[in-house]
């Protein structure tokens, strides 16, 4: 894990909380025969959704705010290659939260509980007509920080 | 060319005037070593739009109308696997159009002029907010027919 | 459900036991606001790869066979829109079986029970180095037919 | 530009001479309307392939070399929204090499000019079977770097 938003390796680890999996499918393995690289990003944003929802966050269409949170910047460091039909845990946490941008950090593991990828990026909550930035309320940086 | 939508298949190739490209990513092929036969559905897309687009039809969001193609169905016979950094060109036609429907078939080769894939699909076109049908122009079933 | 590959609907619908789940990604949908059309044939093949797992079959790369299944053709109809979040059940069976090709069909439905899309498609098993069609033995036949 | 791999935003840019151009597709999109920030991955794999291939390095399966350069870590800046139907001009250059890894540096513009990705990305070479690395040849790092 040598990664620069890394410091303390095991604090690092041992601060993740939320997970959820993912299954790899045979569509996103390509002719190297294991998961295409640029794969990994969605299974990103599926975990950080699921976050979100675990928050109680509402990112639906239906939720009839007009904020959208957008993707500002994201890495991913590659540490072992993940295969077909692996189940992937991918831990979510909030490393720090400013006005209206948050960073997150990553962490996917294999069953065997080998560290495939970690990553991190900053999101932005925008408003979807003004394409301002929209500030979170501070019960919200309560609910990502405490997670 | 087995496939039921192709009745006389020197007449149905002949019948293709429009084609455009693409060239295979390595993000799309599969563990198999050549093109993972989910993502042919995107190229097929691709090609339709650019078809629209060369007959003067506007899908762009900015165009202001309220209507949208939406596909009904759409089918696919692989004829001869396609491999990486290959680029196919994929002809498009209108096989046939309704009321407010209308059934494109497609033709891909590869460089060598094998032909890979065959498809056909039915698209349909609906007003955004309602989710109706709505009838093409007559100038507009005169342009798809005529090209 | 229009579609040719359905006889009797309800006998069609009655006669899957085999199911599965995938939730859509984010990622997953297209400007349109809905599941892009491109996207349901990943679904497709993760669903019958579990099939075939379920019913004991090994594709995986580790399995030391030379075989592998390979799409001749597929069709899906699109029969209501799938929306970001939603978790679909994916049905599938060996409608038919050749010597060395199987005819499976599909059939997915959202969580309120609304059928969104009916597929199907030929495999085909070959021999990886060959090309050439390997017969399925007889009691992958029985399991096939059984399920 | 504010990325930490960025010192001269004006050299930076002036370093590149490198470049391909991809089109957005519309299975590209997401349901914000814009390019989904995962499928920017899709594209800077697919440029650093066509930098390679103008390079004269030859990556296909039919090279019968036993060599792969595979992702390491890779980063991407987003800072302007890119929609359907844009055509992309990606830049890529080689920013540093070391015994068998190389750091790519990319810069991606829409057709109006405006600048909207940055990336960067390590990779390493690696041989297929053992896994380990391969360093490069002398004349490999001669034409990376004089390029």
């Amino acid at each position: 894990m040598r990664a620069a938003y890394i410091q303390e390796p095991q604090e690092w680890v041992a601060g993740f909380s939320f997970s959820t999996t993912v299954k790899v499918r045979f569509s996103e393995t390509d002719m190297y025969g294991h998961v295409n690289n640029t794969k990994v990003f969605a299974y990103l944003e599926y975990a950080r959704i699921e976050y979100f929802k675990a928050l109680g966050f509402d990112f639906s269409n239906d939720s009839g705010n007009q904020n959208m949170l957008v993707v500002a910047d994201i890495q991913c460091d590659y540490l072992n290659q993940v295969f077909f039909d692996e189940t992937l845990t991918i831990y979510v946490k909030t490393a720090s939260i400013g006005n209206s941008s948050m960073d997150l950090h990553y962490l996917v593991k294999n069953e065997k509980g080998d560290i495939c990828y970690t990553a991190r990026g900053t999101l932005v909550q925008l408003n979807y007509s003004t394409g301002k930035g929209v500030p979170f309320l501070e019960e919200q940086k309560k609910l990502l920080l405490g997670k």
